[in-house]
């Protein structure tokens, strides 16, 4: 096993991809309350959550094609996120859902005290959201 | 404008899929020095991260398969995903990336004081190391 410190502390940037990035966009802001802060439309939606990460949706048509300045990528079927939300906005997420007609697929609640839901975004994406852990914490703590 | 708290303060899981999730895995573990806590061979991979944050690998096949217990889920094509990464850290992932040769296909420095460097994975995913700000930061602050 090589011990190293030298590793990422953090996702910087999470991306998930929808033909029609501009009714997707919507989704996200209108619906789950995200802070839409830069929009192009047709190509892409860049959102910051409270924690500071980025949050992107592209048209993978448009972020595959070739001769773009940075690196070019793009996929195609569902993709999944999970986003973290605290107990107060959970609840008040489920409402939002509801009035905007949005059906849960799954509601899980997970041995280590969490609690999450599934659904769709209009794109067909899988988004769930999580209050407190769906998975065990790791110990870091060396054997003893 | 419907400003409200009830809203997502982070993303818990970002994902990333991969037809050779083992090797895949291999990669994020041995290169990137993320820690590998679950492995489900041929299937998925999780890691986590230091602040918390889920990163998962799975097989598209597999994953998008219909008769889940969860919401099936899987795309195909390259994906992207960027860590942060402290400025020490930064340096010493520089290396690992050269001894691991693996090629880093753009090198950026962002207006807002971030550096960037972009490889892919195995399976052809844009991976992205990010040491401070890709994006300028957005202000919060109602106008006044």
């Amino acid at each position: 096993m090589t011990a190293s410190a030298a590793r990422p502390h953090g996702v910087y940037e999470t991306v998930l991809y929808a033909s029609d990035v501009d009714a997707t966009a919507a989704f996200y802001r209108d619906v789950l309350g995200l802070s839409l802060f830069e929009h192009y439309p047709g190509f892409a939606a860049v959102f910051r959550l409270d924690d500071g990460a980025i949050f992107l949706l592209f048209e993978p048509g448009r972020s595959s094609a070739p001769g773009r300045s940075l690196p070019n990528h793009g996929s195609f079927g569902a993709g999944h996120v999970a986003f973290a939300v605290g107990a107060g906005a959970f609840e008040d997420l489920l409402k939002s859902l509801q009035d905007h007609e949005v059906e849960i697929e799954v509601d899980e609640t997970w041995d280590w005290g969490g609690h999450s839901v599934y659904f769709r975004d209009p794109a067909g994406n899988s988004v769930e959201l999580v209050e407190g852990e769906a998975f065990p914490q790791v110990s870091r703590r060396p054997p003893v």
